[in-house]
């Protein structure tokens, strides 16, 4: 059933990865995994390798020539296919570089994921300004009444 | 470390759940999750549902506006960040609507994923025609000597 916008944003906060879709100049897609964090309406994720290698990334290409994205959470689990559920979030991206801009959301990846406490992200920050959050789960979302 | 396309593949068909972005005629990127199978330089999936309601999902709407598509199949796992590797497929997609086309691709489906056994796709099948495998892992690729 259909996740109303409330309900999937929640449910893509929590989340612990995500898959976003570019488009490059020539119109070719292309998909990348990445972590994230939720602050409203924006997600953010991170580079993690130094700037000057991650620069020339396909994804920062693609969005600087085109900063409509798409993101998706899903839940897929092969045991129990009435437990899928999944959340798109569609928007446009931009790409953080300086020190000032990188902090909060580094700040939020960090709190996120213990595993960036010791080694935060050195690259660039891609922040989406979500547009337009879409979900469906097989059995409605979890704490739904039903 | 970059994996060969070979080593790409195999990781890649023995995956059980894939992302693949699409982009539409006004150029926005799309991403949805979904089951597939493997046969040579193919992807195969399909549509559950009946094809009156999925011709109009808009991945297929995409597809047929705009072939080429991009196809990830990753292992992400929250707990051993070196355990991360991805595999990307570009390639462009056919829709696959008549009988005769659907049925090798089903039976290939059905194979992989006994919960379609009992109610096979009923919906148009996506065929991707892959043009480039790439891949990588953190730790190299399981099975590779080190």
């Amino acid at each position: 059933m259909d996740l109303s916008a409330d309900e999937a944003r929640e449910l893509f906060a929590n989340a612990r990865a995500a898959h976003m879709a570019t488009v490059g100049a020539d119109g070719q897609p292309h998909v990348v995994v990445h972590t994230f964090a939720v602050s409203g309406d924006w997600i953010f994720h991170a580079v993690d390798h130094k700037p000057k290698r991650s620069t020339n990334l396909k994804r920062i290409r693609n969005i600087r020539e085109h900063p409509a994205v798409s993101v998706l959470v899903d839940q897929y689990n092969d045991s129990d296919w009435e437990r899928l559920w999944w959340v798109r979030a569609d928007g446009d991206a931009y790409v953080l570089e300086l020190d000032e801009e990188r902090a909060d959301p580094v700040g939020l990846l960090t709190a996120k994921y213990p595993q960036y406490r010791e080694h935060p992200p050195e690259g660039p920050v891609i922040a989406v300004q979500v547009k337009r959050w879409t979900g469906w789960a097989y059995s409605g979302p979890p704490g739904r009444p039903t």
